[in-house]
């Protein structure tokens, strides 16, 4: 791993493990330099599985494999390598998929289709699959999991393994809802854009886990950005083993249900924001309020325009309170604004109303609030009452560092 | 003037005088230091022009000016200030434009509605107007034009300033196109994303000048990107002073236009390439043809969706034949792409077809390509028979350097 963000939490979480999942991680030699590089997790029979994936119309050969096995709903186990993502990489990156999905499926006597696989790393590169399957046979799968190996076998150019927990009652009945996940570059809104596995021990049936993670990204991995691009593997897969005592959840509108979303959601938030975190190169943690939009997508596309302005992030990274470029940013996203109702704030203090500088704005404070790690920029563009919240981080020589010589 | 940019041209061009045009330069203070910043152009009385304007919902005062000047179709001045672009300035952003506009009216002895107006720089500080009146009223307006300090004088941070001129027969009389533009960041498609000036002694009216310009802006200033941020003061305005003695162009399909056409399109594109060869930062010129896409639009989208895209141009700028950022840019574009029969060529050299990469694909005549200061992308996404090209040029740490404190 290269350098520690500046903006990784203090510690990984203490996780506890969760009834029905087994999980190790080794280094099996994809990755360059023996590092940790594969993980296998292991479910009880009766494991149910949700996913939502990248929107890329160039999408990897695990997330169609994903795709397909969702259908069936069950799931016994996840495979996920790190190094290459098997992306591009025509029928025999399919045959690599599914090869790995056969063996593993003998190992855990499933169908194959009950088995998940992620890819994650280099673009176009064959995936030597046989490396992976060779690594399968021998592990020993653990039921007490060291969940930070774990978050590490799935990191990439990540600077610190991700991982959230809660514990949450569903009816009188305490569950877990615990996830890991990687991601630091290539990541933008409209898909999963990332790695992020969740695991809860609730029972709930695998058509309502699907609602309830759709819903839940919606709310976290898809408000987030660090370079507006998309990975073509990004993969969300929630896993319920169902080993809680509470009555089974077939509902989605159950009210044993309502602790249980607020739970998820507070994981996948966490883990989004820990990504916006590791954005390669950030140095601030950046959240955009915009308000006064014509409606709610409308708030949100000017969220993300003014969130993928190299303008705005470059003037962050200066700690330079340049709002001229966020004017330009919400200009440019294609949505109504008023031009002469538009106000902005930072860091709570408001710099523009009414179309145009406050009289007598005083700078201090504002600078005070861009030499922290964590911006705050509120923006009412003064059309109506359409609401969004987006997360990003700014763009730095450390990016340019990472990403001009990736793959040598 | 920062560092000149590595691509910049050997010399500014030499260009003729217009006939009807007068144009002098001169430092009015609105620029720190003395330098020039004041352009004023003066024409004869009979002069034509045509505007194509940026599309930003923020737009900058002198665009909203000039957008209702340009109704009536006639120009007797055009005054440009370099240093403060007066957008999101308020009313009183619209009171500097109509007092700069009033007060050149009376210099030329026109209607304030034949002045036009541009302005860029700084977003949210009021234009000091009086500086660019007062200097007004002294200038020595000459008719042997001093082009380079024209284009210098409405740079902001241009690193070489941009000129362009040819010579082309309508009917058989000889007619001068030339054009003078500035801009190195806050470039996008959508608009004219900077300031270019043309200027020709054609006889040609306003409204065909304005589909001329229409025509010849989308093959041109609307196919380069630095860095997808579109600014909210864009102009590019095109002056005929119908001097020239051929018959007075009305049509918009005489053949007598033909060659005029070209002579446009060649000004505006050796603009446009100027422009992305300032690109902050910029070491490498990027060309992008994209084939095989779903129709033409399509193609320009998934064009700019790679020029856009921060992990494409810094693998660009590391000398990296990273193509799997190029099929992650396909992809996310969200135009129909077909994963197995895509392919790539860079430098002419085919890395990928049919979905995967070429069997014993040799990388380094392609490495050799990627060290040299033109890079060219062929993309073909394997649907239909939609076209298109666009350049860009890569992200660098120079980018970071000009834009983390470009107020500072």
């Amino acid at each position: 791993m290269t350098k520690l963000s500046p903006l990784a939490p203090e510690r990984f979480p203490i996780i506890s493990d969760i009834s029905g999942v087994g999980m190790t991680s080794v280094a099996c030699g994809v990755k360059y330099s023996g590092k940790l590089d594969l993980l296998f997790a292991k479910f009880d029979v009766g494991t149910q599985v949700a996913g939502v994936f990248t929107q890329s119309q160039t999408a990897a050969a695990p997330v169609e494999w994903c795709k397909k096995a969702l259908l069936q709903g069950k799931a016994r186990a996840l495979v996920v390598n790190s190094g290459n993502a098997n992306a591009f990489t025509g029928k025999s990156g399919d045959n690599a998929v599914r090869l790995t999905a056969e063996y593993a499926s003998k190992i855990v006597n499933s169908k194959p289709d009950e088995i998940f696989i992620a890819s994650t790393g280099v673009i176009g590169e064959q995936l030597p699959h046989k490396k992976i399957t060779d690594a399968i046979v021998d592990l020993d799968i653990e039921a007490c999991i060291d969940w930070r190996s774990a978050a590490e076998a799935i990191g990439t150019t990540d600077t610190f393994p991700k991982g959230s927990t809660e514990k949450v009652m569903v009816d009188d009945t305490e569950v877990l809802i615990s996830g890991i996940a990687k991601g630091s570059g290539m990541i933008a809104p409209n898909m999963a854009t990332m790695l992020a596995f969740i695991f809860t021990d609730a029972s709930i049936s695998s058509d309502i886990l699907q609602l309830l993670l759709k819903d839940s990204v919606e709310k976290s991995f898809n408000r987030i950005t660090v370079d507006s691009d998309t990975s073509t593997s990004d993969s969300v897969l929630l896993f319920s083993t169902c080993k809680a005592k509470h009555l089974y959840i077939k509902n989605y509108n159950q009210k044993e249900l309502k602790e249980f979303k607020a739970g998820l959601d507070r994981v996948l938030l966490d883990l989004a924001h820990q990504i916006v975190c590791d954005g390669e190169g950030a140095t601030k943690f950046i959240e955009i309020n915009v308000s006064g939009a014509d409606n709610n997508d409308a708030a949100k596309e000017i969220g993300f325009s003014i969130a993928n302005s190299p303008l705005v992030k470059t003037a962050i990274a200066g700690e330079d309170a340049n709002w001229g470029r966020i004017v330009m940013a919400v200009g440019k996203s294609g949505q109504k604004a008023n031009r002469d109702t538009l106000a902005i704030s930072i860091g709570g203090i408001q710099i523009a109303r009414n179309g145009q500088a406050v009289e007598g704005y005083n700078e201090m404070p504002v600078a005070q609030h861009m030499k922290g790690s964590s911006i705050v920029i509120d923006v009412d563009v003064g059309v109506s009452n359409g609401l969004s919240k987006v997360w990003t981080c700014d763009l730095t020589h450390g990016y340019i560092d990472i990403n001009a010589d990736y793959r040598t």
